[in-house]
């Protein structure tokens, strides 16, 4: 039992009850959106303040017991799970946005808050966050595991949408990294190591994030392909002809017939773009119209685009049922959902072999993705119950990182490592993997920081 | 004598003649841009492949022998000086251009290649390099600077332009760190540590760059406004209406004093801002248009635009003639040039209290930056004989740090910290400057990679 009685203690005199062991609290905190068996921590605990925080850390670290963050636990590859036991830190109670600065565009927030949360509190200042992964993550588990999702090949990734962090480390230290100023070149970019750190390093207890004003004008399009390679030429093409994206979002045939019957609607059972670009009324106007000449130029079939709100959410359907309409299209099934990041020259031959691959097996998996980043996904759907099935969807994802690597990207674009990914991380990374061990040790020597994630296993 | 007889031979058995003790490459690597003492290396060496800078490397490790690398020498806080003794390894050998992927729009260089150089190679294919220091540095020294340039409000900095880097370690382990995908989540963010580290914690010897499509059209304009305040309050508003700039420069009236003095020029003297959109035609059009509305909003005058290429220059006069033109104000002067970055929300108060220091001196220093940024420098003018001067001129500098500090900003925007911002570290990060000491030393034990920059000296 890495948590002994004294700690429980120690920590109740800090939380008074929002210190949990409760059956039920252990049991959600040890559940996670992937295959991974589930795992309860010993207890669960609900800081509100970074001191609260700096306190639990201390007494972990004077009771040798791991600590493993806890924000939305919408992670895919068992991040947030105390596999070695200890205490889960969750974080929902530090949920305030402490401060917009809106000339600056930036807003200061606790981790606990989730990104639709953060949304809703800018509505009357006219900016927003871009950041948009599917679920409605905190953002400090965002930020945790670099997240991002549709808007990244505009407004970036967690990498460059936070500016500064607030940190408490392994032995109770709280740290500042970065300012609330746009670029710094003063010093090592902790901010950059703490982000898709995974909460190996520490624990985030404030953010300043970067905020951007709604676009004047959105427009949107959608149109089909015969095949994969003519629509990540047009991605290219739009790409290098300097059109900005805001987003552009690819789906396979598979996910259109699954959004058939799931929806009701009757798209081409084909391969499609979905785009949207933010700017002024002409600017998105001009920019849906040279991308329908790309489209064109591709051999692209059924364009069509609109500024206006309804219409624009008719043209992104396929895209906003995706998910569910993949899930729905088997029932029964759980997802096992995959990620792998490619430079996009070779993105039409990555999904191709990956669509070969599924085909051959017994298990289904459409495949959609950030396409503009090279960034996609199979959804791969099991029987839960079935350990076969389990097994081969685990192998074609393993194939899918090992066809990653081979073309020059990244074992994940988005989702991270968590335990799902530890396997690929000695390939992916060779002798560079030591060196992030390395930087572990230095920062944490105890390993009591999330262990079992990310790291070789000591 | 860090630099034993022994290491010379086993240096010279690596390189032949490539290794120099002459008394004029010594001098030449012991001068830098900035006000500090010349401190010759004990020898040069020039490395032309990542195996002979492993091999330099163990050599130093095993004599325990610091090395210093060099660029272009170009940074301005004696960032490349060998204030220890030892080596300095200049990279100017190293300045090949790889491979460049036009449709992944990255390409694969050895540090030396300069930016200019990289840009030359890159014309044929229709793609740039935005990043733009001043001077014409090396790709290895501007990413271990975190550099950046008048283009950063568009196209980021080094940080958001460097995808991945080969890195010889202090031990001499050579890693690779990130990939040619656009994004990850694999692991700890090394490309993101080693740039900016300034050479303290490995050796550059290859880097993967972000490239960018040539704009089919760029638009320039020029306006001039009473005081700084209104001058400022015209880029936050522009910002903030989501009008992508590609440049956005300030000059204060001194500047533009000195620049009609310089160029034969009769600007008004006033603060002036110069900006730059990229786009389609249309748009840089309705770009520069929107721009001017903002402009005579905020009181501004002389508001001139134009997509025509000599006009652009002519428009952008002040602008490049800048720092000659301040050098030039003085006649025998030496500029002590100054570098903070602040929330833009307090760039006017900042820019106004430093115009006052300055005004009460009798240093005079002309004031410009990168104004979307929140960026900007001082070019303070002192005669190079007279410590009275300097002492003055860096009592301002410190100031100017100190108020940026106050103001929520950054110690340095862009040039980095060397030697030359040592003494602020402390202040800027208080215990996260013990953090990066506990990362460098985890990965340079015996200290001997550029010793005596940026971390608490041992
Ligand atoms: C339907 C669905 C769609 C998704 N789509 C996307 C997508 O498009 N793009 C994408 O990137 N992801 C996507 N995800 C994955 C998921 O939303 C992200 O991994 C998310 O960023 C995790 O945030 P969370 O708050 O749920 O964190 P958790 O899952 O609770 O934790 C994630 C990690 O961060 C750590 N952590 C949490 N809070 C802190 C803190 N304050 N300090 C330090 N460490 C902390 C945890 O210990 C854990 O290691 C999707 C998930 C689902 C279920
Ligand atoms: C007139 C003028 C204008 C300038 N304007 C700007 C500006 O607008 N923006 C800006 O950011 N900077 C500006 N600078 C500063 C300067 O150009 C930068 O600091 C530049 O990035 C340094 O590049 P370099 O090749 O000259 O490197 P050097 O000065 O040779 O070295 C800089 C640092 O990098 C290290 N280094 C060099 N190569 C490597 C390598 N391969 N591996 C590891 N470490 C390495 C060195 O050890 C040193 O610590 C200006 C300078 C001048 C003189």
């Amino acid at each position: 039992m890495p948590l002994p009685a004294e700690a429980v203690t120690a920590l109740g005199n800090i939380l008074g009850n929002r210190i949990s062991l409760s059956r039920s609290d252990l049991d959600l905190h040890g559940r996670s959106e992937a295959w991974f068996p589930p795992t309860p921590p010993e207890a669960v605990v609900y800081p509100e303040t970074t001191e609260e925080v700096a306190a639990i850390v201390r007494v972990c670290a004077a009771h040798g017991c791991p600590l493993t963050a806890w924000g939305a636990g919408s992670s895919l590859e068992g991040h947030a799970l105390a596999v070695r036991g200890g205490i889960s830190v969750d974080f929902t109670r530090m949920n305030r946005v402490l401060k917009v600065n809106p000339e600056d565009m930036d807003a200061v927030i606790q981790p606990g808050v989730t990104r639709e949360a953060l949304n809703v509190e800018l509505r009357a200042t006219g900016l927003f966050f871009p950041v948009d992964p599917g679920a409605n993550a905190t953002l400090g588990g965002m930020a945790s595991t670099r997240a991002s999702g549709t808007t990244a090949v505009r407004y970036g990734t967690m990498r460059e949408n936070v500016l500064g962090l607030q940190v408490v480390l392994a032995d109770g230290r709280v740290i500042r990294t970065g300012t609330r100023a746009r670029k710094s070149a003063a010093g090592y970019d902790l901010t950059g190591l703490f982000v898709g750190a995974e909460g190996t390093l520490g624990l985030m207890t404030e953010l300043t994030v970067k905020l951007y004003g709604q676009p004047e004008a959105i427009s949107a399009a959608v149109c089909a392909f015969d095949a994969i390679g003519p629509a990540v030429e047009t991605v290219i093409q739009t790409i290098q002809s300097g059109i900005p994206m805001a987003r552009i979002e690819f789906v396979d045939a598979a996910t259109a017939a699954a959004v058939n019957a799931y929806a009701g609607a009757s798209f081409p059972e084909k391969p499609h773009l979905m785009v949207e670009f933010h700017g002024s009324t002409a600017g998105v106007a001009e920019q849906a119209q040279s991308f329908g000449e790309i489209v064109a130029d591709n051999g692209g079939s059924g364009f069509a685009w609109s500024s206006r709100p309804e219409e624009r959410n008719a043209l992104w359907t396929m895209r906003h049922n995706a998910y569910y309409a993949c899930l729905a299209s088997r029932p029964g099934a759980t997802a096992l959902v995959t990620d792998i990041c490619v430079p996009i020259s070779r993105l039409a031959e990555t999904v191709e072999e990956t669509r070969a691959d599924i085909a051959a097996s017994h298990v289904p998996g459409p495949i959609l993705g950030h396409v503009g980043d090279g960034n996609f996904h199979a959804i791969l759907l099991v029987d839960p119950r079935s350990p076969v099935e389990l097994a081969e969807a685990r192998r074609l994802a393993h194939r899918m990182v090992e066809r990653a690597l081979r073309l020059g990207g990244t074992i994940s674009g988005e989702h991270g490592i968590g335990m799902g990914k530890l396997g690929h991380m000695a390939a992916a990374h060779g002798e560079a993997w030591d060196v992030m061990g390395e930087i572990k040790r230095a920062l944490d020597p105890a390993g009591l920081m999330n262990p079992g994630k990310m790291l070789r296993q000591g």
